[in-house]
């Protein structure tokens, strides 16, 4: 670039460390309020790709998706188009916070350099959890939290002949990894360290899941313990071994879930929350520093309904929070109000889906509460495809505030859960929402949306707990 | 029944004027919290049907739900198993509110009887349009009412050979019977006094019904007033006829909407309101009336978004009525707070959905606004069924408040409107609506879901109106 000292002097420099959802969506956007003779922005990215979507990885690795690519929303050189200096496959090592600047190491030269910031933002994402198992880095082992990762994976399926696949964890990604591997042909065992799958929802919940997954034809071996992971004479992962005893796998995906990325924030100084989270505030400002932001899945939330700082890894939140930094280090004003903990996934037809509190949840945050229990259906029961779901509903005793709802069913289930996010965000109470105006035609509801049948139960179970 | 005159004495009589989902939901509800020695339950239905689906009935004729009874959520055996004392066939002709007497004449027998009442619940629902033209009675010219209109329709189809279908009305009814005749085979044309079709839409939304409509192999005749229904030589209808053409009909469905059934409640001083339907407080009594109650089709309801009364003829309110009347005649108490306007349909593969104010709704009410309309998905755009879908967003200039969503698309489109209706209910500004915790995951939306793109787009429009 032929810059003069001065004009070099008069622009701020924006540092970004990551480049997936919040890094770049923050990039982005304060490029859009922020042109490039105002504002530099430089971003690190250690791996091999920008702004993918991690959560697609299960479907293309089970064939719904039929390319990687498909999964990048914008390319390095997209990113690049628009001022931004992207610098793939370069690990920031080190933030120095009382000089303002990182230090970088480019991982194919070997080398480093430093960059100094007048504003850094940090969303270095999260790293799957791999057990410290025998075995655990054999051939035949794999994650999916990066698209490398989901191409290692269906490398390995595409070289293996054998057809069990073994996948650790029951959580969102073991159950889509379930899905996936059914999807590829596989025999699918699921170890689960629980009783149930899906400890997002309460066990009674997560029963309905159990079921439904042992309906597809998927194993579930529950309170289980993996011990090793057995390798043969060619090195390659064989069986997943349980304290119980030993599945034959010809792969295994490790579904585990994933900690804040945070060990450079740490080196730094940041400050960390009880779950290895960075701590910000409302403005995604990392607490106690004025010009350094975070977002994504290496930060804390704030759970609006129970008051508590979660940690909750989803792309959705992550794009969200770059929106919000990107708008403050543009100069604008922006702020994340917190989460409510929805979330929502499937196993095949099953639709899974939950907001607010688990009954552990209502607990530890001191909160006493009715649960209430109904079966309903997607549809009118007498329009073709209704399909049977349970919803499961959560208020507090006396003031009768929603607190939460679990859902589990087939199509249409799922996303009916927002009507309860919307909700738990407007503090209603179930009384309240036996009155919401719901659409109703019988294609899309019966004449009592299933959401409406659980709240009017919950309303008679808050009046009878007075 | 054998009975002393004390305990007849001791007791309350209900009396219920119509039989339908108002009607029955008070009186079940009702029945629910006094038994028959406190309370008697006498209800009368003119029709021959008790508690049936009257949104069902397209879906029945078009062939989705094969028979009849499935749309009866109740027989009156039912009823009466519940200590129901329910007279079929039974007309209320007269409401004497100075002497608390109703008189019904046995439409059978032709007789007539006095009975009266403590407490009168009027749930006589509502009366289909049918617009004064020459040929109107003609065989081969139907409403979709009633179950009786709806068999009426299916005799008809069976028995005639020609296939032109003409639906008159291109409102909810006009574009489902438009549906149900398509799957029975017929060519439809739909001749609509407007210009585009759902006029419950903006018109910039209509026009994607209109053309949706169109592909689907609809004949859509616009801007037409009918002014006769042509009939043959042997009096059966032939065409339908409007200032600028005619158009060959073997059959006429009539889809021209409905008003409230008040007659009776206006020939017994009961209060109506501008757009015919009774006028009730929040716990549907009747305005200036302690005994008397009201609600279903006959009544109006507040509008929570613009503050004014409106008459929205649709079950699940009309459960709702029923449910809060049962209640407070029960004993108990509860309220029904308004409605936001939500409603929801479908021609074949294509969902409309609407709540809220439109753009004219808002000018009556003397709003300012900002209107925006987005381009979305109903999946994550890389996973197969992605679907478009069209939503346009209106908000309050300065205060940004949410005042009204309409959404055309296809699978997936349709409830997405119930995260609107809950939104408006709680007052919630477009800002807020940007960072609602909705459900994410590639099979089930976007990583921004169509609702938040829009408010996204929303609050940009607020803030350079303000």
């Amino acid at each position: 670039m032929n810059m003069s000292r001065t004009e070099e002097r008069s622009r701020e420099r924006l540092v970004v460390v990551g480049g997936d959802a919040a890094g770049m969506s923050a990039a982005s956007q304060a490029r859009r309020l922020r042109g490039p003779g105002e504002l530099e922005i430089v971003a690190f990215e250690r791996g091999h790709f920008t702004s993918f979507s991690a959560c697609g990885i299960p479907y293309w690795v089970g064939g719904d998706v039929p390319e990687r690519d498909r999964l990048i929303a914008r390319s390095p050189e997209e990113h690049r188009a628009r001022d931004i200096d992207l610098r793939m496959r370069t690990e920031v090592v080190e933030i120095d916070v009382e000089g303002a600047r990182v230090r970088a190491r480019d991982l194919d030269a070997g080398t480093e350099s430093w960059t100094s910031y007048d504003k850094l933002v940090i969303a270095t994402g999260a790293r799957p959890i791999r057990p410290d198992l025998p075995g655990v880095d054999a051939p035949g082992v794999h994650g999916v939290q990066t698209l490398d990762d989901g191409q290692a994976l269906l490398d390995t399926l595409s070289a293996t002949e054998g057809r069990r696949a073994v996948v650790v964890g029951a959580g969102y990604i073991g159950v889509e990894m379930a899905e996936a591997l059914i999807n590829r042909g596989y025999e699918v065992t699921v170890v689960n360290r629980g009783r149930e799958p899906m400890s997002t929802l309460d066990p009674d919940m997560g029963r309905l899941v159990h079921q439904a997954m042992t309906g597809l034809g998927i194993t579930m071996v529950d309170d289980a313990e993996v011990t090793a992971l057995r390798t043969g004479a060619d090195g390659r992962v064989r069986a997943v071994a349980t304290k119980d005893g030993e599945y034959p796998a010809d792969v295994v995906v490790l579904g585990i879930g994933v900690r804040p990325e945070t060990e450079l924030a740490k080196a730094a100084g940041l400050p960390l929350g009880a779950h290895g989270g960075l701590l910000t505030d409302l403005a995604m400002r990392v607490r106690g520093h004025e010009n350094i932001w975070a977002g994504g899945d290496c930060v804390e939330v704030l759970d609006l309904v129970s008051g508590s700082l979660r940690h909750i890894p989803l792309g959705t939140h992550a794009n969200k929070h770059g929106q919000v930094i990107g708008a403050n280090v543009g100069g604008g004003y922006a702020t994340f109000p917190g989460v409510v903990g929805t979330a929502v996934s499937k196993v095949c037809d099953l639709e899974i889906a939950r907001t607010g509190l688990r009954e552990k949840d209502a607990d530890r945050a001191g909160l006493r509460y009715v649960a209430v229990t109904i079966e309903s259906t997607s549809r009118a029961g007498y329009y073709p495809g209704a399909a049977p779901m349970t919803v499961k509903m959560l208020a507090e005793r006396r003031t009768g505030r929603l607190l939460g709802v679990q859902i589990v069913g087939r199509e249409g289930a799922g996303k009916r859960v927002d009507v309860a996010a919307v909700a738990l965000t407007a503090g209603m109470t179930v009384e309240r929402m036996t009155a919401l105006d719901l659409g109703y035609a019988p294609p899309f509801s019966p004449v009592w949306d299933p959401i409406l049948v659980a709240a009017r139960k919950a309303v008679t179970a808050v009046r009878s707990s007075a």
